[in-house]
C-alpha cells in the first residue's frame, strides 16, 4: 500500500488494464485523494458479473432474464420458468469460457455451483441472433466518444472474431451506441468502457462491461484513427477525445488461439507475414491449447477479402499447414 | 568492443537507427561473423555526401553537379564554372540545415570550408521544383517493397512537411520509384533506405541518401498498411516485406520544430489533440529553437484539408496563439 501510496503522489492519474486489481486497494487510494480512473465503484461492475445485472438491471437498462442460485433448490426454481439447458455462470473470475457452463440438468448445474465456489448467475439459453460490442470512452467531464459497433463471433465461449464495422441495420446500430453512452454516464465510467451486447428476437441485451481497453477493441490500433488505448489515456487524463472513425470501410481481428501446434513460432510467423495487409500481434505468451496468444488486424474494402486474410493470418499463426 | 560483440552474439542481426555509429565497430562485427544491416559500406553513403555522390555518380545515378573544395582556389574553380551563389556543404555530421551554406562570395565559402574543418562538397544553388523523398525497404536475399514517393518541404534547410502521395507526374513516380529500388540494389542496402531527390528541369538527382527509418517516412506510421520501423525488422532479418499501401488518399506529416514558446508544453498539447484526426507524436527533446521536437500526422481524403489540420496541430504544438 505505501509503493502504490507514492505512486498515487506521484501521477496525475491511476488506471488499470485488468480487473482484477482489488478494489479495496483502489477504494483506500481513492479516499486518500488519488485520482483513481475509472472509479473503483464503476470497475465493480466489470468485476462482477451478478452485481452488474443488478444494478444495470435496476439503472433500467435491458438486460437477460437471471437469477442468482446459491443452492440446487434456487437452480431448480429457475429451471422451472425458463427450462434446461441453463446458462450457469460464475459472478467473478470468468474468461475466455472459463467460469462459464452451459448446463442441461441439475446434476450438472450443482457441479457448477460447487466449483463456482457457491454462488451463480443463471441465464436462459438464449436464441442470440449475433453479439455486437461497443466501446464508448468517456472523460472525467463528461465528454463521450462512441466506436463503431462491432459484430463479436463466439466459438467455445471464447470471443474468435470481432468484425467492424457490424452489418445489423442502422437503427439497430444507433440504438447500440446511444446504449453504451447511456451505460457510460449513469454508471459514471471514465476511461474506456466496452460494452457487450446480446441480439435477442431483434432487441439488445447488455451482457457483460468492461471498464479499461478490451479484446474487442483491438481492432481499433489499425482500424480507427484513434487506437483505443491512446483513447484510454485521453479519457482518464480529460484530454480532447481523438476521432473514432474507421480507418477502412471494413476491419476485421481474429484471436490466435493456441493449439499446442508444434511447428516453430518462427516458421507460422514468417508464413503469417506474407499475407498481404495482416497486422500480427503476439503476446509474447507460452502456447496453451485455448489460451488467447494473440490476434490478427486487416483492414480494407471487401468485407469477405479482409475477413479471410484475417482468419488465414491468424489460422497460420496456430499452426495450419503451410 | 567487447560488450558489443556480446549482444552480436546474443542476436539474429544487428541494425541501427542513425548512421553516426562508428563504422570501425561495425566492420569488426562484420568481420568476426555478426549480421550487420544495413552492411557497413552501404552505410558509409549515407554518413558521408562526397563519398555518396562520387560513388552514385560513377555508378551511373543522376546526382547534381559537384566538386569537392579542399582550398579556396578550388573553390574560386568551381564558382568560375557555375556561378555564385554556391552550396556548400559539410561531407559528414550535418543534418536539418546545420552543416549547409548558402554562399554568395569567396569570403563566405572560405567561412564555411574553415567551419566544415577543411572539406567541402560544392554544388550550384539549382532551381529546384520541388523535392521528392522515397522508401525502399530490400531484405538480404533482394526483395524490395517501395512506398509511394512524397513530396518533402523544407524552411531554412529543414524539412518541415512531408506530403503523402507527391502530386507530381504520373511517369516521374514510376521513375523515382525506379531509381530508388536501383539505388537499394547497387548498394546492396538492407532494410530502409530512403532516397533524397530533387527534381530540377523535370529531371531526377539524387541529393542524400539515408540507411535507416528516416524522417521522411514517418507518415508511414499511420498512414500505410506497414510502418517503415515494422520494414525495417522485417527487411533485415529477411522476412516477407510488408504492404506499402497509402491507409488513405492523402497522408501529411508536418515536423513541430522548437521555437521557444513560453506557454506549457500541456496547454499547447491540449489544444493539439482537440484538431480532429491528428496524430501527435512529441519526442520528450529539450524545446530549443530551430530544433525538430516531433511531428503531427493526418489522414483523409481531401489533400487541402489534411494539411491544412496536420499545419494547424504542429503550429499549435510549437505555441501559435490558441
Amino acid at each position: 500500500m505505501e509503493v502504490l501510496q507514492a505512486l498515487a503522489g506521484s501521477v496525475d492519474v491511476l488506471t488499470f488494464d485488468h480487473e482484477q486489481v482489488p478494489n479495496r486497494l483502489l477504494e483506500t487510494l481513492q479516499s486518500s485523494g488519488a485520482n483513481v480512473a475509472p472509479p473503483p465503484a464503476a470497475k465493480l461492475l466489470a468485476q462482477n458479473k451478478l452485481h452488474a445485472r443488478k444494478v444495470l438491471g435496476d439503472m433500467g437498462f435491458p438486460v437477460p432474464p437471471f437469477a442468482v442460485a446459491e443452492t440446487p433448490a434456487d437452480i431448480e426454481r429457475f429451471a422451472s420458468h425458463v427450462g434446461m439447458p441453463l446458462m450457469a455462470k460464475a459472478a467473478t473470475g470468468g474468461y475466455d469460457g472459463r467460469g462459464v457452463w452451459t448446463v442441461s440438468n441439475l446434476d450438472e448445474a450443482a457441479d457448477a455451483l460447487n466449483e463456482a465456489g457457491g454462488q451463480l448467475l443463471l441465464e436462459p439459453k438464449l436464441a442470440l441472433e449475433c453479439e455486437l460490442a461497443v466501446l464508448v470512452a468517456r472523460t472525467a467531464s463528461g465528454h463521450t466518444a462512441c466506436y463503431p459497433p462491432v459484430e463479436t463471433v463466439q466459438r467455445d465461449a471464447m470471443c474468435r472474431e470481432i468484425i467492424a464495422p457490424a452489418s445489423a441495420s442502422p437503427a439497430l446500430i444507433a440504438a447500440a451506441e446511444q446504449l453504451a453512452v447511456d451505460v457510460a454516464d449513469q454508471i459514471g465510467a471514465t476511461g474506456i468502457l466496452a460494452v457487450e451486447l446480446f441480439v435477442v428476437g431483434g432487441e439488445l441485451k447488455v451482457n457483460e462491461l468492461a471498464l479499461r481497453p478490451h479484446n474487442s477493441g483491438h481492432y481499433t490500433i489499425e482500424g480507427c484513427t484513434t487506437s483505443q488505448f491512446e483513447q484510454h489515456l485521453r479519457a482518464v487524463l480529460d484530454l480532447p477525445l481523438g476521432s473514432t472513425a474507421l480507418c477502412a470501410p471494413h476491419v476485421v481481428t481474429v484471436n490466435v488461439v493456441g493449439s499446442g501446434a508444434t511447428t516453430p513460432l518462427r516458421d507460422r510467423l514468417v508464413a503469417a507475414l506474407a499475407v498481404h495487409g495482416a497486422h500480427i500481434h503476439l503476446y509474447r505468451k507460452d502456447d496453451r491449447p485455448g489460451r488467447k496468444l494473440g490476434h490478427v488486424t486487416v483492414c480494407g474494402s471487401q468485407a469477405a477479402d479482409v475477413r479471410a486474410a484475417a482468419q488465414r493470418a491468424a489460422a497460420l499463426l496456430e499452426g495450419a499447414e503451410l
